[in-house]
């Protein structure tokens, strides 16, 4: 593992992948890779791409990268999008457009299964995320279909997050009630030559009127992603809210609690893992939970007597004095 | 509590409504009605309505609770899809056809938030599926957005999942990907008389007949719903895959594995509160949780420290005999 890690801080790409997978997979091993690379992590500054599927948000990601590029930065993609023809959705020409940035070694691109999170490490793609800035990328580009929590979630690892809107009914209301509108830091309206989009960039603009903003405010773009027209705009705003963030010290506190939510996530999933072995392993533990399957026991009472706290202490204390926990 | 507890059990609307907003807040309270009413669940038989923004899912519960009604059966209907205008969203024209429904004694009508989840108790959809199963409904539909793990997981409440798509190109890769196929009990091709209708019927039964059905081969269906053009069929199929599920004993299984994951989650919300208020009081635990969050030290070193099981047990005893954990 050390190897790895070590090959990987070199700049060794096949290590980095490897690495990713044992992360995703949610394995025992992905702790001490995040232990590993912690003090080597980077500066890479995290932008989320986020919108209704069919938005255009892949193109996007495509033409800023072009332009990342450009500047001599290195990129790296995650696309938790499963309509992404990064994900191999999509159809045929997407996905060769793509493949100018394939071949590019300055970029990284990796796609995520969104669905059946429940198994693995909670925020894999904040380890994700770890692992490219250790890696030394100096933009992370997240693409994700902004709907459920989950996605919101993801969104809560960006530096800068970018709603991508087009102007098609719905879309507005959706999105706003997602909790989109307060996660944006910069609202796109793409295929802006579509009818509808001047409409839709004015609404927006008049719902930031409301909005309380104290160190930015919103901008309201529209581009046409897949003619290059107001991908260079986007790249500014990108760059102007970077540096408000750093000035107002709201970076900082992003970046704090991100770490805290982390933590407390990091300490659920452990704590519950060996909660569960502790009640499989109990022969008194285990009662209660088949009476719950057969619902002769309510969840709520059951949780009373599984963690009635000498029960639980003393069950704990024996595996203690047996073989230790797993922490 | 257990007054409004009583009125609700003997009908009282509004009672129900109090009781569905306290357990939607999660405060302690809903601990003790979910504890209260579990002896009273009746036999509702819940329908899981999911699929893309703009599928025309109100409009299928809309028509298919007519249905359930002319049949003489009592229908709870609960909107967890933001664009619903069961939720508000969507066109007026859509709340106003709703509302044959909202004068309908027999039928309630509940909509909730499916955004800011973190907060609250998890599954706060099963207890009000719960909570609407006491009151004695005998149907209960829930139409929730297909995208999210949340939605998935709202979706295994469900005793018949219907996924519904649309002839738009993308939405069935993404239905796809998400996990939904695998969800679905019953296909339904809602605005079937748009072009390409017929296409994405015939793939999605070419699709079926990869899938390894033991007992029970989802079927494809067509619908318009806007016309009331298929539902009854919708209605007849919902039917049989009742009984093929409580023949092949597939409804006794789903309802275990549900009542095993909600325990799960009820010991993982009241563990992680409990060790989260230790940390808080614990000076020693506190000043791990200030460096993860300035960064100095990585989450899962942390978590090695904090979850040390003679520091962790040491402060449970000492607060035990203080005052005693919450639970």
């Amino acid at each position: 593992m050390m190897k790895l890690v070590e090959q990987m801080l070199a700049g060794d790409v096949l290590s980095l992948s490897r690495l990713i997978t044992k992360v995703e997979r949610g394995s025992a091993e992905s702790l001490d890779i995040i232990k590993l690379i912690y003090p080597h992590l980077g500066k890479a500054y995290c932008i989320g791409i986020t919108g209704p599927p069919g938005a255009g948000k892949s193109t996007i990601v495509d033409r800023l990268t072009a332009i990342m590029r450009q500047q001599g930065f290195t990129v790296g993609i995650i696309a938790a999008d499963p309509t992404s023809p990064f994900t191999g959705g999509a159809v045929l020409g997407d996905r060769i457009r793509m493949q100018q940035h394939y071949l590019d070694k300055g970029v990284f691109i990796r796609s995520m299964a969104t669905r059946g999170s429940q198994g693995g490490l909670p925020r894999t793609t904040s380890n994700v995320v770890k692992l490219l800035s250790a890696f030394g990328k100096d933009f992370i580009l997240v693409e994700t279909v902004g709907v459920g929590q989950t996605e919101l979630d993801i969104m809560q690892n960006a530096d800068t997050t970018v709603v991508v809107l087009v102007p098609e009914s719905g879309d507005t209301i959706q999105t706003m009630k997602a909790g989109l509108l307060e996660a944006a830091d910069i609202f796109l309206v793409n295929k802006a030559d579509r009818p509808g989009a001047d409409n839709l960039v004015t609404a927006l603009e008049m719902i930031q009127l409301y909005r309380k903003q104290n160190h930015w405010q919103p901008p309201v773009l529209a581009t046409e992603a897949i003619n290059n027209v107001g991908i260079r705009e986007l790249y500014r705003q990108i760059e102007k809210h970077l540096k408000a963030s750093e000035k107002s010290g709201l970076l900082y506190q992003r970046r704090k609690e991100q770490r805290r939510t982390e933590f407390i996530e990091v300490i659920k999933h452990r704590v519950v893992g060996d909660l569960l072995r502790l009640i499989k392993q109990d022969k008194e533990l285990s009662r209660y939970m088949a009476m719950v399957e057969t619902g002769e026991v309510d969840p709520y009472s059951a949780s009373d007597k599984v963690l009635q706290p000498r029960t639980l202490l003393t069950s704990w204390s024996q595996q203690l004095g047996e073989k230790g926990l797993t922490y």
